[in-house]
Parts: structure tokens; C-alpha cells; sequence
């Protein structure tokens, strides 16, 4: 074993500036699940490399979205192993934050910077580059399944009917992995035994066909006001969520989870996410960042947006305010909890005719 | 007078073609003082206008900010008019919604579509022109003075230093006329009696220099809800504004104010009002609604964005919220007051540390 590796390792150092440029080729095709740009030649791309490269059995399937990227290599093994990855991106706004444009995969340094470099297109061809380093100087252990989706980043809409479709040939498997590599502290990577659900909702209020003139304010209804009222009572600015039918019925962390504390602050400093993301100040720190972070139910507001915030003023009331929450679960929480509590809470408000209630993924 | 009046009329139905044509022409100039596109432009175009038809001295005035178009004829008449106006309008966004260009001034059925035809560059150039008539065929019977300001949709930071600047010349003057017509229902004009003050807040939260994840939300202030909180104690969605510090404070309606209640009712009746904004469902009505909106103070949602609300899904906790606010004062009310009770609700809340409030205009 420690032979094969150093193996690898002298092949990917021989190969270096070939492997860069093949995952740098992947990076530069747009492939935003949102707009749906790029995501067909994506699709199309990956599912001749993985054929050609690998040798698996390649084909496209759609359930009605964006396609998944599904292929079968059967080496005879005893174990089966699904790779699980995504070949979607989000939206890439705004522009102006840019470093360099986001599909140009500039290198800088030793980074590469492109949107999906980090999550997750830059791991998914490293894996698949993995794989075919493994076919040549060895052999792969395992019958492998890929499974590379374009839709993760709105909720994998659908994973579900492709689950249910492919039941029988996925249940064989004995792992799924989900290449995702992250390595915060030099030598120490990240193993995710799990991954928290998601309910992704976003809340409409709509007062007039117009904007109104904001003299008139005192007579209506403001949209904002509708939404920030829900915000209010879902989140408090300082405690931070209020989603107490959530908080009750979840389970954790369990005494294995907290086991687990000290290899994630140790393999996920919060420190220096912090300062990756050059947040000013966190509500949390400590002990505590890592228990609600990791192993508690969340609400966030993703985007709220209503009127007029651009340059000069104008005095108006909106005709419409949107708000877009997600919900991130924890064991023993389904999406219909979170659906329903919301509702009940609008409701409970009296807000329920002024607001309108899409659950965009779950 | 009546011979007068028949001769005035006579006279803008010769000239209506023309006389139409000047008021277009002044629509067709952008002047949006929020950006600053057009404004020197259609200063100076007010200018030469009234000097040359009018023959009024006139002059440009700078305060720091766009031009106050500055006049006087003097007729050596024994009273003296102010004709105040606004040659600046507000922002044309969102550019979607509208029918015709902003700037074309396209005619259609019986109105004139652009930003400003109604408030108030329609009437700024209609007033213009009855003034000229009336030099024409009789004699203006009062002393004029032009003031035409280009920040109106700003608040009129300028104003203030203007009115100290030239309060010897405009304080021998016995009215102020700011031409504003309105005749909602045919053949019953609206006359303003006096109009509230304004006070326009921007409310600013940022906690990261880049948005979060939204897995990290539970650990990290989410500024939406900050200033949704904020939002929440100044504007109960269905009771309506919570300003117990400026409704102690405020005086009115009088008695003489409420003598006046069944005049705006007929001259300004809310139903038709709500009908040309498309409102669903106004939050007041009937004597209500007059009260609420003629005679108390407001505070009122303008503005409030933060994250991503396009197409597709973002996850994330946002960097940043703003929001604004504007405030309408009444009798006994001092800009002082309201940003004083903001900052005492902000801090009470215990939000000062995360939001900067800026006075935009007062």
C-alpha cells in the first residue's frame, strides 16, 4: 500500500502541469445551474471524459432539469463504490468582487481561482484524474458508480425520482463518497460522516401593482414591513434563531458527535474560516461556534429585497418585498416540520393574506 | 376677470399644439439628480427660457450641489409671488415597467408618459408658459420671483443655504405659489395648504467582507435580521407605524385642519388614487385614511436589500443589509426628533455596535 502510494504521488508530480491544466479546463466551462448556462456542454464533457479516460459506461439521464452525468465500471470487485459529485456552480454576481473572472480559472499563487475551483468542480475532476492515475499504474479495487449531478446548488431537485429510478442498482453499493476535499490546517483533511438537510423558502408580499408614493405610506400595508416582521420572529439579531418547533424535536449532538468536537476544531478552525471570509465578528465562538454550527437546526436569511437602494433616493412604498430563508436540518427534523412551523408562525401573526409562501427545494 | 380668463383661453386653444410641444420638450431632458444625468443641462435650458420669454433676470446659483435656476421680474407691481419649483426627477428604474421611454414623452390617448410629466416638470413648463401668456395678452399683475431647484428629490440639501443666502430679497415676498396641479376629480383642483417635512435615513449593517456560507449562519449575525428587527419596532405590518416619540409630540389635526377633511375628501378621494397605483388593499379607509395620511407623521420602508434574490439559489449568510427609511414630519416635529428616537430604538435594542445610521436628508 505505502508502495503503491508513493507510486501515485511520483506520477502526479510527473504529470503536474498537465493535471492543473485538465481541472482548469473543467473550471472554465460556465455551468450555473441557476441560469442553466453551460450546464448542457458540461453534462456532455464529463460524460465522454469519464468513458474515454476511465473506461465506464456513460449515459445521460434527465428526470426534467438539468442532467446527470451516470456511469457504471464493474471490475469484477467484491465492493462497489459510488463517487457522488456535482458538476454545477451558483450565480457568479456580483461581478465587481471578482479577483479575476470567475470562468477564467486564473492562477494565483498557488490557488486557482474560478467559480467552482472549491466547490466542487475543482475536486470532482481531481477525483476523476485520481481514478484514472489509479487505472494506469494499477488497478481501481473497486467497481465504481459515478454519479455527477447539475442541479445541487437548487436543492437537488432531481436526486429523488433518479434514486427511485435507479434503487436496484445503487442499494449494491457499500459507500458513497462525496470527493469534496478540504484540507484547513495543512495535513489534517476534512471527513464529513454526514451532511445536514436543506429547506430553501422564499416569502413574497405583494401591496400593489405600483411602487406608491411614499406620502401615502401611513394608509397601506409596507411590504418590508410584512417581511421583516416574519424575520423578526424567526431570528433575533443577537440570539440568534428563534425556531423553537425545530429546537425541540431535534436530536444532538450525541454523546458520539461531541467525541467528534475535538478533530473538527482541530481540521476546521474556525479561526481561519473567519478570517477567509473576513467576518468582522462572529455571534458565536469557541465551544459553542462549533455545537451550533455543526450539530444544530439553523434558519438564515439569504436575500431580502423591497424598494429602491440605489444611488439618489426615491420616497416610495414598495409594491413588493421578497424574502428567501433556508433551513438547514438536523436528525429526527423533516422539511414538512419546517414548512408547517413557518406557516403556523405567519399565521400566528396574522400576516397569512399578506404573504405568500413558495418552498423553492426541500 | 372673466374677460380675462375667456382671453387666456382663447389663447391656449390657438397655441395648444405648440404650447404642448414646449412641455414635451422639457420632458424629453433627463434631469435625475440622484445620478446628476441632464441636470446642468436642463438648469441652463431654464434659464435662457425665462430670461428670453419672460424676460426675467435670471441666474444660476450653487450651493454645493445642482443649480438653484434663480429669477426676478420686477413689475413694480405692489405684491410680490414666489414661484417655487423642482426641474429634477426621481430615478427611472426598474426601466421594465415602463410603457414608453422616461425621456420620450410619448403621447398617448390624453396624457403625456415620462419621468417628471406629473411631479412636476409638466407643470413646472405649464406655469411657465400660462405666465407667458398672460404677459402677452394683459399684464402679470405681481412681482415674480423664479425659484427652480434641482435637488427636490434629494431632500434640498441646498435650499436651506439658499434661503439664508437671499433672505432679504424673498422675504418681501407675500406667497409662495409651488405649481403642483393636481385635478383628481374634473373640475375640482387640489390646493395644498402646506406640505410635511421629510427625513431620509439609510440604515447600514456589515458583518463580513464577503457572504458566508450559509452552513456557518448559526454562529454568525445575520445583518437582514438586524435591520429587520429594527424594521419591526418601527412599522407594525397591520397597526401600522410605531413612533410613540413623534405621535406624543405631534400637534394636530386641528379643528381648522379638520374643517378642510371633506374638501380633500372630494378633491382627492383615496379610491381613485389607489386605483392609479393598482393598490390591492390599502391598510386604512374611508375618514380614517385622511387623518392617517393628510394630518399624522409617518415612517415608512423605501428600501430594503440585502443577499441575492435572482434567479436560481444562494445560500449564503449576506455581508451586508441596507435599508431606508423615510420619516414625514407635522406640526411641532423637528428633523432632530426623529433621529433622535431612531438612535435611542437602536440602541435599546442593542444593535448599536452593528448598525451605522446615516441622515441622508432633512
Amino acid at each position: 500500500m505505502r508502495e503503491l502510494k508513493s507510486k501515485v504521488v511520483e506520477e502526479v508530480n510527473k504529470r503536474r502541469d498537465e493535471l492543473i491544466e485538465e481541472v482548469r479546463k473543467l473550471l472554465k466551462m460556465p455551468s450555473i445551474s441557476g441560469s442553466g448556462e453551460g450546464i448542457k456542454e458540461t453534462a456532455s464533457y464529463l460524460k465522454e471524459w469519464i468513458s474515454e479516460r476511465i473506461g465506464a459506461k456513460t449515459t445521460l439521464l434527465t428526470y426534467g432539469g438539468h442532467p446527470i452525468v451516470y456511469g457504471r465500471l464493474d471490475v469484477g470487485a467484491e465492493k462497489t463504490v459510488i463517487l457522488y459529485n456535482m458538476y454545477d456552480v451558483q450565480p457568479v454576481e456580483p461581478l465587481e468582487l471578482w479577483e479575476a473572472p470567475p470562468f477564467e480559472a486564473r492562477i494565483v499563487g498557488d490557488k486557482i481561482i474560478a467559480r467552482g475551483a472549491y466547490n466542487t468542480k475543482g475536486a470532482l475532476m481531481s477525483s476523476l484524474l485520481g481514478v484514472e492515475i489509479l487505472s494506469r499504474i494499477d488497478r481501481i479495487p473497486v467497481n465504481l458508480v459515478f454519479v455527477l449531478e447539475g442541479e445541487e446548488e437548487l436543492g437537488s431537485p432531481s436526486m429523488p425520482k433518479f434514486v427511485e429510478d435507479k434503487f436496484d442498482e445503487l442499494k449494491k453499493a457499500d459507500l458513497v463518497y462525496f470527493a469534496f476535499p478540504s484540507e484547513r490546517v495543512r495535513g489534517k483533511p476534512t471527513i464529513v460522516l454526514g451532511n445536514k438537510g436543506i429547506v430553501f423558502i422564499e416569502l413574497r408580499t405583494r401591496v400593489s401593482k405600483y411602487d406608491v408614493h411614499s406620502s401615502f405610506s401611513r394608509g397601506l400595508y409596507n411590504p418590508a414591513a410584512v417581511l421583516a416582521k416574519i424575520a423578526s420572529h424567526l431570528i433575533d439579531p443577537l440570539e440568534g434563531p428563534r425556531i423553537p418547533w425545530l429546537e425541540e424535536k431535534a436530536v444532538g449532538p450525541t454523546e458520539e458527535d461531541l467525541k467528534y468536537l475535538k478533530d473538527i476544531e482541530e481540521a476546521s478552525p474556525a479561526e481561519e474560516l473567519l478570517s477567509l471570509y473576513g467576518v468582522f465578528k462572529p455571534r458565536l465562538s469557541g465551544r459553542d461556534w462549533y455545537i451550533a454550527v455543526y450539530f444544530k437546526p439553523t434558519v438564515n436569511i439569504d436575500g431580502f429585497s423591497s424598494g429602491y437602494t440605489g444611488p439618489g433616493t426615491k420616497t416610495i412604498t414598495p409594491a413588493e418585498a421578497v424574502m428567501r430563508l433556508d433551513f438547514r436540518l438536523v436528525p429526527n427534523i423533516e422539511p414538512e416540520d419546517v414548512i408547517k412551523g413557518l406557516q403556523d408562525l405567519v399565521k400566528r401573526l396574522g400576516l397569512s393574506d399578506l404573504v405568500e409562501i413558495d418552498v423553492k427545494d426541500s
